[in-house]
């Protein structure tokens, strides 16, 4: 019997999706397949004050499964927000101090124009009709909130993985409207191995015969898909030590195909836990955007000319144990700025926790980011008072 | 509508399998999870002629997908054998100097008795009413063989990846059996990662609707699980350096969810073409058996207690960009050797080419292997000349 809690989020995130923040971006925006949209949504959420020289304002950008619920309670899924350890108040994000804003990115699943919504012009769901974006698209469609909110400047824009290839993209189509910016656990353009990994996880969802089916939803697909996405973002050192060869259950192996090791009972959760609150479909087209990122080309093989009007002040964060966003892609980008004359700092944190790191406690992480934050924000407000 | 690919694989395997070599193991064999087995079917091959000391045999333990024929044109998949680099005349196991023996392993599907035989219980085919099997059952099957051909005592025994764990498993179980022992890019237990990445290959199979069908096989969710695995054989930097961000088309990107890049039309084509030669079955219990292995435990945490009586002289083979049996495991095996004052040299093999490396063409890998194999060759004829 096929599985309906993917339909069933459909149905709930029909209803509740309706009463979450959004903007109604009412100009038309050409995207880079060619397709032209407009008046479309873009929910998001904001946290903290806009003070009011209005330039202490953070744009926080989401990774692949992430949404504009970065801290607090998402009311959508009752978990806390994705990035609770990083923003709040008193934390390294401090909303105390700053104006937090997270957008949900185009083709996502929580209230942004993407697969999940209705087609206007066949009042059906777009699913597959929706059309193929990038993170240049994904980049633009916020920069009408930013508009919107009438910030003529961010203070900075950070991310981590697909969240740090927004703040590249955004530092390079918009070089004077940050004056920091953070891009963390990235690339500026996927490996061959990265897109193969994303290109398991459309398979596995493309391989079950409910996708594409009306009132069904590859529920099975796309836990695999998880599964193996969950797998890439932690180390094999953080899973040794997590986890090792410890049984589910005391005692001997089962001799059968059910879990008998941890490992095994943790990632079938991952997988099906994930299916609750994730479409397949947007899993698909933001799996695409991340793949077809690639600043360089953008620039014709210069990833320096990418930045090299940037204004921005930059600090690069990689972790010593992440294998998907490994440090040497991190310091590309560090090259590139330095070949540009940017400002950049590089930090490695050490860490085993791997690519995850970035979403967890590691308390060196956390406190360089504050403390870049804090030094920009000084920065800026002892220029303005001289 | 589904693919007919393995259920047309399976009407050849029926046919044509009783072709092959076989040795009906007439005794009973006392399966690791408590079950017995007898009069059951190993399908074997070899390669150069035995010689009339009988001490030029060497067995050689295949991997998770491999097969008996190791060498020449495999006759039901029309292939190159899987280990033609290394085995034939004048390779670095010169079949015509040594007398090379490879079986299917049990829980195979190339002859052997697995989930692809008829039980003779229910005249129906296994499937997964096949008992769960375990790298030591493998190995004890094989022993059969050995007794069979009237061999006292190997030359040496072989293998890599999971050939490399039955290398470890036969040495212990039988000291006196082997003059020298080559487990190459393995592991005396599977880590957590490990684990966790067959657990995926596991439960994309099982999420196929086709899976435990009656006239159907779970070939999507099949592929599934050899696309992943076949990420975790290559290295970042080889497929970095073989496909990088290449497109199958010139020009630019299809803004849709076809294969876009080379590296996922490849992809697409491992997935596509192993449906047609392998059981998702035993894909299920072979992996199985790699994740249940566990030398260690088998000794009560000691994993020198396992070799404490081996008369075996060891050359452990690592290679540097293999991250799924890393260096660091290969090594552990090497300090239990030691431990236990076996005879062991242990050598890392400089290769971009990742776990997969011990199945190509990497020179100073073949010339490590044909050197120890002709070291042990001149060591056992020069003693008994004397």
């Amino acid at each position: 019997m096929p599985s309906l809690a993917g339909l069933f989020f459909c149905l709930i995130m029909n209803s509740e999706l309706k009463n979450l923040k959004k903007l109604i971006v009412n100009q038309s925006l050409e995207l880079d397949c060619g397709k032209t949209i407009k008046d479309f949504p873009l929910a998001y959420e904001t946290y903290g004050i806009l003070n009011k020289k209005k330039n202490n304002a953070i744009l926080a950008f989401h990774a692949l499964t992430g949404d504009q619920f970065c801290t607090n309670t998402n009311p959508i899924t009752k978990r806390e927000g994705w990035w609770t350890t990083a923003v709040g108040p008193g934390k390294a994000i401090d909303t105390n101090k700053y104006f937090v804003i997270c957008a949900n990115v185009l083709g996502g699943c929580m209230g942004t124009y993407g697969p999940t919504e209705v087609n206007p012009e066949t009042n059906k769901l777009f699913g597959t009709t929706f059309p193929v974006i990038t993170i240049r698209d994904m980049v633009r469609a916020q920069k009408h909130l930013i508009d919107h909110l009438g910030i003529k400047k961010l203070l900075s824009i950070i991310g981590g993985s697909m969240g740090g290839m927004q703040v590249l993209q955004f530092a390079s189509l918009y070089p004077d409207l940050a004056y920091s910016a953070i891009p963390i656990a990235c690339s500026a353009s996927h490996s061959a191995q990265n897109i193969a990994l994303n290109e398991l996880g459309r398979q596995a969802i493309m391989a079950d015969p409910n996708w594409k089916k009306e009132n069904a939803s590859p529920d099975k697909g796309l836990a695999v898909a998880r599964m193996a996405a969950h797998i890439t973002y932690l180390s094999k050192k953080g899973l040794q030590e997590k986890f090792g060869r410890k049984l589910q259950e005391k005692g001997s192996l089962k001799f059968s195909f059910d879990a008998d090791f941890q490992i095994e009972s943790y990632l079938r959760y991952q997988g099906a836990t994930f299916v609750d609150r994730f479409d397949a479909n947007s899993y698909l087209y933001i799996t695409r955007a991340m793949d077809y990122f690639d600043l360089e080309k953008q620039f014709n093989g210069s990833l320096s000319l990418a930045f090299k009007n940037t204004k921005s002040k930059f600090c690069v964060i990689s972790f010593s144990s992440d294998w998907l966003y490994p440090t040497t892609e991190n310091k590309e980008i560090v090259i590139a700025l330095n070949a540009c004359g940017a400002n950049v700092g590089f930090v490695e944190i050490n860490s085993d926790k791997g690519h995850d790191s970035f979403l967890l406690n590691v308390p060196e992480f956390l406190r360089t980011v504050s403390e870049f934050l804090n030094s920009t924000y000084n920065e800026i407000n002892n220029e303005k008072r001289i």
